[in-house]
């Protein structure tokens, strides 16, 4: 049970994209932004940022599919700062947007380092956030709707990326560092023995081939 | 006004696929066939299949992107006659299905006659449903969660359909019968009085290059 499940984790970090990630400006529907980090999770998206002025993370339904466990997700009070990380990492930032210089989301590359800035659900990306972009993408929308709901046009953009990813063979060899990769797989199969580690600053241990460690 | 409106109902009715449906098996959140009716429309989609045993139709939210409206629903009461009715048209049935034989949702061709058949929020397609299918296609998903939300699912795949559809000019000219665009443009253009001139039992009359008709 617990080496199937270590097995599992190791091979998820495997294809996790630390130069791939999400930007969520002031989206107020849990289940919108909970779809939003499932999808982020299914593409080996690792780290997502949200904006939101109240600082508050929106609380999700707790359900099955839930991801939030798998994903680190930062919350800044402002657009500033979240730009800032963002632009220090080195990433593109794609704002879906529908502009006079927007191009279809398929004609980016999805491959360099990129954060994608999705809008709230109302009014969509903010002029301050849209002039920060580097490059507005659009869905091409071919019907009477003129916009898709924001973790519907997450998922379509996203799996792009993977597509664009995989035919680079980015997920045959892991990407993130192996320390990284070993602490996160600790704390993922032993979340409470990490947080006591953590607290009495701790190292730590190393797990073998099953998973399993010397208490 | 009449006139801009018009010319948007042409263009859209000249990209709608009638070789090219989805199948939804009794999805039961309004939320969820909600935004599968958006995409759907989005892609050019203007039939859409639902199985409900019950035979109502789920009540959506009203909201501006609301797309019930530029969608035929059928709901049939069983599998079967929703199965009957595909195959008579001739589309072949792709089922978003995880089973041995399922392939990559990307290496299929949505070019041919198809309907892609989602299931259930909780359950996924049936097995009866599952083995009607000629072909079952996954989303691959690479993190720790098993699942998308089912109108993410529809999303990624729909607009997988879309570019390949688009990449061989099906777009680029009217797939949709002439006396069909007419019928449906009234319909759109003038949804009281088309309902009026039904029960009346008389034909719609010409629109003029404006829209207009003498009344």
């Amino acid at each position: 049970m617990t080496e199937r499940r270590y097995r599992r984790i190791q091979e998820v970090l495997s294809k996790r994209q630390p130069d791939l990630s999400i930007m969520a400006e002031d989206v107020y529907k849990p289940h919108n932004l909970s779809a939003m980090l499932r999808t982020c999770d299914a593409v080996g998206i690792g780290e997502v940022y949200a904006i939101n002025p109240t600082g508050g993370i929106p609380t999700y339904n707790e359900t099955s599919g839930s991801a939030e466990k798998w994903i680190h997700l930062t919350v800044f009070k402002t657009l500033q700062e979240a730009h800032t990380l963002v632009k220090s990492r080195g990433m593109q930032i794609f704002a879906a947007h529908l502009s006079d210089e927007a191009v279809d989301y398929r004609d980016v590359d999805y491959t360099l380092p990129t954060c994608v800035l999705f809008g709230n659900e109302k009014r969509g990306v903010s002029n301050e956030a849209a002039e920060l972009a580097d490059q507005h993408i659009i869905i091409p929308m071919l019907g009477m709707v003129q916009s898709l709901n924001v973790s519907v046009a997450t998922a379509v953009i996203l799996f792009e990326a993977q597509r664009q990813r995989r035919d680079k063979g980015m997920y045959n060899a892991p990407r993130l560092g192996s320390e990284l990769i070993k602490r996160q797989t600790f704390e993922w199969l032993y979340p409470k023995e990490a947080s006591q580690l953590v607290r009495d600053e701790k190292a730590y241990p190393e797990l073998n081939e099953e998973g399993l460690y010397k208490k």
